[in-house]
């Protein structure tokens, strides 16, 4: 069997102009580590604007700190109304720019897909991605991180993703043995 | 009389993500000229992130270029569909966010309040507005540069907005005798 090396850094994030949850995933073919799961909260600054600059600016000592290779984001493409939707759509478009000009890919998932791709479940609540987040990964579930957890399912989305997309030579062994655990779990 | 001396810089954005216009327009109590005026299209670039990181790239190089001191954008809170408005909030963000970054103020206004500022009339049309910022300012009316024309209308009502705001110890002449000489177009 071939060696191939494939380290790639994600930067996962879920974007949010109250809360935002971003976690750095160290991966290769066949493995992956967290280096950072965290969130930060805006609900003190004092406005809109104060929000858009701080998300800015965040994402890129992020990116000037761990050079991430690809960003996935979880980006929902419909929404309850336009004025959310409007706002959803500014923090997204600053993670992304911010991305593209330091040169890295951009990678949008749906949120039914990330819980899919995670849980088997397109329907999962975001207890049970952060559960099986927590099966995966050496972490701790903490109901204040789960906007942090959704940042690692997207990264862990993309990784997931990426391995099939390279062809199937490499051993899937912890999601596996996972799905051969937890059939019901799988929607067919 | 008092004398003040306020000179200012406006870059005035029309975001969008097929064609963005943009001016800057240098400012000083009760005079101001057009320094640029230009859009730029975007439709032929690949996909909607060539677009992203184009309109990202733009704008931080007018900020060096003119070094501007605010952002006045035009900036429709309501639209048709939320996957337009995602879309829009996205060139938004990043307009918004680039301008923060380095300083900026940024304001936003409405299309209608713009097209109020200068035809007098909130539901005057683009080729009207157009017509009137060519009376303000050494322009040329062209079809193809209505995006620019609403730019730099974000911008000149930002400019008389400020005016009015610094407590009207300046002279309107050019919009007075406008006013003056259109008394049908004012709204009372």
């Amino acid at each position: 069997m071939e060696e191939v090396t494939t380290q790639q850094t994600i930067l996962g994030v879920d974007p949010g102009t109250n809360v935002m949850g971003y976690a750095i995933l160290k991966t290769n073919l066949n493995k992956s580590e967290v280096e950072v799961l965290s969130v930060i909260e805006m609900k003190k600054l004092e406005d809109h604007y104060a929000k858009l600059k701080f998300i800015y600016e965040k994402i890129n000592s992020l990116i000037e700190q761990y050079h991430p290779d690809v960003l996935a984001i979880e980006a929902p493409f419909y929404g309850k109304n336009v004025q959310s939707m409007l706002k959803l759509g500014r923090a997204q478009g600053i993670v992304i720019a911010a991305s593209l000009h330091a040169g890295m890919e951009v990678y949008e998932y749906e949120p039914r897909k990330i819980k899919q791709a995670i849980t088997g479940n397109g329907n999962a609540a975001k207890e049970q991605v952060a559960a099986m987040l927590c099966h995966m990964y050496p972490i701790k579930e903490s109901i204040s991180y789960l906007d942090a957890t959704d940042a690692l399912a997207a990264a862990v989305c993309h990784h997931l993703q990426h391995r099939v997309v390279l062809g199937g030579k490499q051993k899937f062994s912890d999601w596996k043995s996972f799905i051969a655990n937890n059939e019901k779990r799988v929607i067919k």
